[in-house]
């Protein structure tokens, strides 16, 4: 057993393998299940492996997952399907989805609702201000002569609505992730980040109301639009002050169930039903996902719920982080390539934009004393709601393909650049505990098991 | 939060969120999510509930989870699809999927392969009976003059032969959550079962595979046959023995790991791989499945894994096991229907069969000293092999709706049966620990957390 030829070993047991995966009949009954159980692994091994190498490197280990998922996608191994007629894309987007809604569960359940409450007037300004000038600029953008018709783009008040939309909601999931990697989570910067990232995604999907509703002709009112807003905020207030009466109790119950995992299933059950809860009432399902946290951080079953989502996420929420990677085609990089420099000219505007925007957010609430920078580079990375504005205007003709790949290259980017300069802002500017007391060096606890 | 209205709060809360759900517009672009979203929290809870409900009146929860399958099933409130048409019946089916390979995985991880190396003989002698009769009985039943033209049914060869087929292999899945339920998993019985289940499955896919070839009109020759059944057989063998030397080295380089997650992930990783190779070499990949398990309980880092396995397991398994339920048409229960009565006379005759000729295989060690019924009752339940039979003897012409819907009840039949009448032969004739002892009480340990 502890002879030392570990090598050769993967060589026999590969070379037999791959030649029976090659003249081996798979029966045709189960072929896409068996296809999915050779890319799960791949993704996960690879954007394991990745995310260490960057870690190792000092660098957030999120980062080395959306680069896995780079060399996996369809532009490099083309292993990941990321396009709409392969029936695999969908059945990635359901993990990935299902590892997002976890990942915002696990932190809803480390919100603590009144520390958010206190820097709540803070984070709605920084959403606020986050939303309006990246909205705005991006407007002005598209309206001004710097765009010009060699671009082959359409100069209407329309697609510069769309372009500046998609500039506007922050991804919370890579931001929380880097913040749980750097372990500053119950920092006053984290706290403003995290508020207003999911106030935000309010706002955004406002946003994307408005916008559906002008490509498809209904009238857009302002009374609408206050709908739509109260909607969203309604469904989150009513849903945590509603949940956090009802689940201690419903939580004591489900503690004297006898047979294996209710708890956890319970809990899971609990995060999608209110994910779909939130977006049947309008509302996007990560919103519902931490709600959905917040409501169970209310009851006695916290530790226990906390310990064994752990190993859910860790499954799941790679996936995510690899298949956002996966959807940046590498050859769009390419400058040599003529038809690629007007999209990499208007992708690295609006990815300026998109950086400068949220890093004015950052400066925005002068009341308060935190890391500034911090706060402004967390809110930087766009991410399912920017893809989701540039999938509509595609399929709508308002944006061509060439701007939608700028739309892309502007989410890719703005996802890549954060976490090392999250990272450096929080090394060099420090981090603001709670109590307003400012420390310089890295809260580094032990290495996660 | 202590006051005592805790109903009023749920219809305070299902009451908006309904009107809400039928009158807002969700966004066409992820409603399958949506949908997925709502099943899945259904199955779940469901699931759990059914299982709390079985084990509180005395019996295995698997039992409350098939029929919560049966429940949602589409004969029922049409909430878990099974139609083929509907692409959510496919995602549902990977969940499953998943669920009965992390169950055999975690099975392989708490098997001991030298217990089982003991009884390694019983369990080729049960699992070659086991094959034998039922596929006999049934063939001769088909070629009888029991069937008559009344029935509507082909009286040739290859429909005997499918219908023989159909009752072979056991689902070992039900089997050993049945064990794990009644705590006897170290037991000679449960060694038996396991080892012979798993044989049983080899065997049912070389038996699959000739008759898959007798349909496309393959020549079918002893040759054949022999290498599908080395194949199948050298899989195992050659996976475990190069896995136990591969494995400690590996997760000892795993375990140094820095990032979050690593060493779960890597296990899941590695077991949909293993699954995956298995059926790349001809098996199948519940047994890759449960050969991962055997390899990493090799490893030292055993305990973590089985710890941190267990949440995934929770979550995914029950999926399994309430989609198994759906498959059942309770309409067809109906006798008042006289279109029924031949599908109810022949799937009892088959239910018969199939109970008889596992039965007599749990008799078919003389020259070890076990409880013979339990061995018998276990190896009873049909599952996933007999569905894939039936579905390709459907598929091909070969058995008519009629009689597919009989092999249907049939293998629903045993399987509903089976845990009861497990738990009843060991309450009765005891569990023979691995040094020979027997004990009559139930071998319960305390609640599973």
């Amino acid at each position: 057993m502890t002879r030392r030829i570990p090598w050769v070993w993967l060589a026999v047991i590969c070379t037999p393998v791959a030649l029976v995966s090659v003249l081996g009949g798979a029966s045709a009954d189960n072929l896409f299940i068996v296809r999915l159980f050779g890319i799960l692994p791949a993704i996960l091994i690879v954007g394991k492996l990745a995310g260490e190498a960057f870690e190792r490197m000092g660098q957030p280990s999120v980062l080395g997952e959306l680069i896995a998922g780079a060399l996996l996608g369809p532009s490099l191994l083309g292993l990941i399907p990321t396009a709409a007629a392969d029936p695999m894309t969908e059945v990635i987007r359901i993990f990935a989805e299902i590892g997002v809604v976890v990942l915002l569960f696990e932190i809803g359940l480390e919100t603590d609702l009144r520390q958010m409450a206190r820097v709540g007037p803070g984070a709605a300004v920084v959403a606020l201000v986050g939303v309006a000038l990246p909205f705005a600029i991006g407007f002005l953008y598209w309206a001004s002569p710097l765009v010009t018709e060699d671009f082959n783009v359409a100069h209407n008040a329309t697609t510069a609505i769309f372009i500046g939309a998609a500039l506007t909601a922050t991804s919370v999931g890579i931001t929380a992730r880097v913040l749980a990697d750097l372990r500053v989570m119950g920092s006053v910067e984290s706290q403003l980040i995290i508020g207003a990232a999911v106030l935000d995604d309010v706002l955004g999907l406002v946003i994307l109301g408005v916008v559906a509703g002008l490509v498809s002709g209904d009238t857009v009112t302002v009374w609408s639009v206050l709908r739509m807003l109260a909607v969203a905020v309604g469904f989150l207030v009513v849903a945590i002050t509603v949940g956090l009466r009802i689940a201690p109790r419903l939580f004591t119950v489900i503690d004297r169930m006898r047979v294996r995992g209710f708890l956890l299933v319970s809990a899971f059950a609990f995060t999608l039903f209110v994910a779909w809860l939130a977006h049947a009432a309008g509302s996007a399902m990560i919103i519902g996902a931490f709600a959905a946290g917040i409501i169970l951080s209310g009851t006695n079953q916290f530790d226990a719920i906390e310990e064994r989502i752990k190993p859910v996420a860790d499954i799941f929420a790679p996936i995510f982080f690899v298949s956002i990677g996966a959807q940046l085609d590498v050859r769009l990089l390419n400058p040599a390539i003529p038809a690629n420099r007007p999209i990499l000219l208007i992708g690295l505007a609006l990815f300026l934009i998109a950086v400068v925007g949220k890093l004015a957010a950052g400066f925005a609430v002068p009341w308060r004393r935190f890391n500034r920078w911090a706060v402004g580079f967390g809110m930087v990375p766009r991410g399912e709601v920017g893809l989701i504005f540039a999938q509509i205007g595609l399929t709508a003709g308002v944006l061509s393909p060439q701007i939608f790949s700028a739309v892309l290259l502007m989410v890719i980017g703005t996802t890549f650049v954060a976490p090392p300069l999250l990272k450096w802002s929080f090394a060099r500017g420090g981090v603001t505990a709670m109590d307003g007391s400012r420390s310089l060096e890295e809260h580094r606890g032990p290495p996660p098991s």
